[in-house]
């Protein structure tokens, strides 16, 4: 099988023009297929201040009303996406920047929670793994926005992590996936202090120890949920660290490898 | 050789669901090929206000400074783009929202004008017919906003008329190319007031005479030299007329016909 390799790269990453284009020279010398997955970064933020859209966050999840929705199409669909991919074909990449209902590419459905409301954010239901084997048969790298759509007309803000693991266990029957999470951080940290304290890698039973300690917590341990679910889902591998050190991340010297 | 229509539609299409729904609703049962161009509409105008963002249109034009093309991208790449999309998957017509710069479509050089600063706005170099070829054979349409790149990073603002013409000739080697451009008329009027003043048939010789009495002018002009130049660039024929009547035009009872 064919190797295919999913990226994430989260806010800190798109918020920063110099990190980006670092980020991207590599992702551009990557050889064989790749699949890019960005997040949204602050300027959704500070574009809704601006329109005097007022945001709320619930456990990491942005309340997603209708104006709020139509702020994060714009950015992520438009503005990083689009950004990006003019940087790729800059730099000889052919790649083509989508959203989730492109290509009927990401079905998701609209959050259901008996306690809070997240309005238009959306669970993953489907992935269109004949689309994105189609693109990829071309040499075409994929720059997928967390953008969905219930296939009723809706578009739905959709978690880049989740999106990202959720291709990456789709594309397993077909490919060799090794899903890489970009972020601002060397790792998962024992000190979040200390750059220098990467957990080089954890399992199952390391990371059940590791939450209990408290040294594992809040917004990681969804990344760390989501890593797992890919691993079972037949992801041949997962790393979690610095976004900049994409060759390390992928030939393992650096970042926490997440195993079975 | 096979037919493909490449319909646009401006911005009192994008600007009004209802209309937008409909002309979707008809697009969707096109028989065989089709690509959609869309125009930009209000929205950019009235996001750019809220933002402070001074617009300045010369010729039709918008001038593009920087952050101008930052909502213009946010706006039409993004926000219209997907919605678009959005509402083609309802209609169970598989659909790929793109800008010039997905897959390397449209490069484009920014405008070189001795008088005029127009800013980032882009005059089209090349079309990548073998990307639109590839996706036409996956039974995609494809929905194109009037975003192009210049090859070495930068996006550009470019007209959608200029964009659907420049295609509809690219596509004409390989296709029996029917360029329609739908707006908010009936077709070209003899008297802009009345609607029922459409006039059937336009050729070479009768449209210098109808600029000469300035029946033509303004906004419709270049209109109509994109018109001729689809024709002599290889396209079968080039309609004008109202984007909601959509099938009258296509079958040509309605509109104006533009001929060589």
């Amino acid at each position: 099988m064919e190797k295919l390799y999913v990226i994430k790269i989260g806010g800190n990453v798109v918020d920063n023009s110099a990190l980006l284009t670092n980020f991207l020279t590599a992702f551009s010398t990557i050889e064989g297929q790749a699949i890019l997955v960005h997040g949204g970064g602050k300027l959704a933020t500070s574009l809704a201040r601006t329109l005097g859209v007022s945001q709320t966050m619930v456990e990491g999840r942005r309340i997603t009303d209708g104006e709020t929705l139509k702020i994060v199409t714009m950015v992520y669909a438009g503005y990083i996406n689009k950004n990006i991919i003019a940087q790729l074909q800059a730099m000889h990449v052919n790649a083509i920047g989508l959203s989730g209902v492109d290509g009927n590419l990401i079905k998701a459905h609209k959050r259901i929670d008996a306690n809070i409301d997240f309005g238009f954010v959306g669970d993953i239901d489907e992935v269109n793994t004949g689309f994105i084997h189609q693109q990829l048969l071309n040499n075409t790298r994929l720059v997928i926005a967390p953008i969905t759509h219930d296939g009723a007309g809706q578009l739905l803000n959709t978690n880049a992590d989740t999106i990202a693991q959720t291709i990456a266990t789709a594309m397993s029957d077909t490919y060799k996936v090794h899903l890489v999470y970009g972020f601002e951080k060397e790792g998962v940290l024992r000190d979040v202090t200390n750059e220098g304290s990467v957990i080089s890698s954890i399992n199952n039973l390391t990371y059940s120890q590791l939450k209990k300690e408290n040294v594992i917590f809040e917004g990681m341990i969804p990344k760390i949920d989501n890593a797992f679910l890919a691993l079972h889902g037949g992801v041949q591998s997962v790393i979690i660290g610095k976004a900049e050190k994409l060759f390390e991340l992928m030939n393992g010297t650096a970042g926490t490898t997440i195993t079975n």
